[in-house]
């Protein structure tokens, strides 16, 4: 039984994936018969037949393929084929609906596609359910390698309801959060906090792009699409910002972060004003379907809550349910390449032990 | 698409099974074809045709099919099947080989198999992976359907190296220990507590069942397997029971009740020792790689540990790794005839995902 495969990206993650797909053991064979190393460049495999995974780095290549000819390629396959998207990259995400359409499964961390507008969405899994589709798993998106995506379809497909999903889904807005606001009240400012975060390579280049919440907004969009929620887009619900209005103007990041202790104060009082309800402050999604409501901010938090005895930039998740009166919840590290290949990695295992011939 | 399946059980979690799966919207069609409503009668289908899950509990029924005659019937099925065994049956469980390699794939609650000696387990995997072999999904033997056992396996099959599992893997105790010790000092009784959780249905009839730790043991031994731990049996390391040595002579649960206060003062030393390192206790299993040991006992929790916070009944599991070195966390009801059930028609969707034709 085998597959053959097409992996686009070989950085960060895609080069982790690549190494755990060197030592799988499994039952199935992953035969690899395209390789983007990067945007330009492309190991295209000759008959099918595949590539050498020990020297896929300095193996010689071609152009990468644009994506109609990659997908008619892997049409072409004599095999079913599975396509990797270890990018995040939004070219790719926008032709998932037409890989799906011609029967190529995916498997991907790439969020762009899930958490676009509702209507990508929707064409996305109504071509993977007609005749022929291809499958699409994308556990990480969410979360890493956590199992949160799959445990929820789980839940919604054996008919339980989702009353209430809650999740810290951001790894540095978790360690900002959690190094600012505990249970002991504490001076530490927010700034200072945001520095570290930065130095410890938890931010983007320009630290707005992660507090500013969007990225966390695209993963409640997913969670609450799966639960059934139908969410327009990341920018349809309401996002608290931590980004203070008035920086938004600053001209670099440097500059933001410059300017940002003159913020501290506030934040300062927000956290004082948890602690003497007996609260920490999180950053939080929230798809609340009783509110009939999705919104993406901070929160306050019982010092006993699960989500106050956070550590480091652990994410987590909380599902309640029609079942789960007490919620079920997972936590653990939701960014870092080896738990994201790996999640990408053990979608292209399930996919592969469905397709394979 | 569609399979075949053979439901065994419609006690309690059998019938929140059968209901959840009268409601299963799928893209692959269930036909119930034999339906043991309990050891001794079952409704048989004429020519494979769907029993009414609507009326089972009241259609005709003849003797429920011995083992070897079912595996018969269902491998002469003309689509691929699917065993569901909602019992905790030892008879039932002993066929599981046989079953497979007839190529009859299970879904199952029943830990029976999975925990008893090392040379079943094998047998049985074995027999799955050769060819023509049935497929075996078993989340639910594990914190009902609480995502631990998929997850677990993924973890392995792409290569990650478990370094240690921790897990609250009874419910019952779960629950006493929640309830005795707590991070504010109580005078909280052991003998009442156990007598609050019979009340409130968590122990079997002699509660001595649940506090020597033989079921836990059970769970913690699937968990090592699945991790490379070759665990020989339950039996085969350590397990701390909670049944005074004194007591373990009583003629029943009653008599062993009466004369439970008696330790009431042990616990409480202990738990007062806990506290006085600002800690909890709790009654947990244990498979450590490193030190090469399984074990089922009480340990000493820190206040802000996950398992310290636990709520209720709730399980909570975790697993330190290579990858996550800040373990990956899971917590919720582990047990419970609907979530029990949605572990159970989980496994058997992706079963027939893969099997369908």
């Amino acid at each position: 039984m085998s597959v053959n495969v097409a992996i686009i990206g070989a950085g960060v993650v895609g080069s982790a994936f690549i190494n755990q797909l060197k030592n799988l053991k499994s039952s199935v064979a992953f035969h690899v018969v395209y390789l983007a190393r990067n945007s330009k460049e492309a190991i295209v495999s000759k008959d099918y037949l595949p590539v050498d995974l020990l020297s896929y780095k300095t193996a010689a290549a071609g152009p990468a393929l644009a994506m109609a000819d990659l997908a008619a390629f892997l049409k072409a396959s004599p095999k079913p084929t599975i396509l990797i998207d270890n990018t995040s990259n939004a070219a790719v995400a926008d032709f998932y609906p037409s890989f799906i359409k011609q029967g190529i499964s995916i498997a991907t961390p790439n969020k762009k596609a899930f958490s676009s507008d509702l209507a990508t969405w929707n064409e996305i899994f109504a071509n993977s359910a007609a005749p022929g589709g291809g499958l699409v798993y994308h556990e990480a998106t969410v979360g890493a390698g956590l199992p949160i995506i799959g445990p929820l379809r789980d839940l919604v497909a054996t008919g339980d309801k989702v009353e209430k999903i809650e999740g810290i889904l951001s790894g540095s807005l978790s360690y900002i959060f959690n190094s600012l606001s505990t249970s002991e009240a504490s001076s530490t400012k927010f700034s200072d906090v945001v520095n570290v975060a930065k130095e410890l390579g938890y931010l983007e280049p320009d630290p707005r792009d992660d507090l500013n919440g969007m990225d966390f907004a695209r993963k409640v969009t997913i969670l609450a699409r799966i639960a059934g929620f139908e969410v327009e887009s990341p920018s349809s619900f309401a996002v608290d910002s931590l980004v203070p209005q008035e920086l938004e103007a600053c001209t670099s990041g440097a500059d933001f972060l410059e300017k940002l202790p003159n913020f501290d104060v506030d934040f300062q009082k927000r956290k004082d004003d948890a602690l003497a309800e007996n609260k920490v402050l999180r950053y939080v999604g929230q798809v609340d379907f009783k509110a009939n409501k999705v919104s993406v901010g901070i929160a306050k938090y019982d010092f006993d809550h699960p989500f106050a005895s956070l550590k480091g930039s652990d994410n987590v998740v909380s599902f309640k349910t029609e079942r789960y009166t007490n919620p079920l919840i997972i936590q653990g590290a939701g960014a870092g390449a080896e738990v994201t290949a790996h999640g990408v990695l053990a979608d292209a295992l399930k996919i592969a032990e469905r397709i394979a011939a």
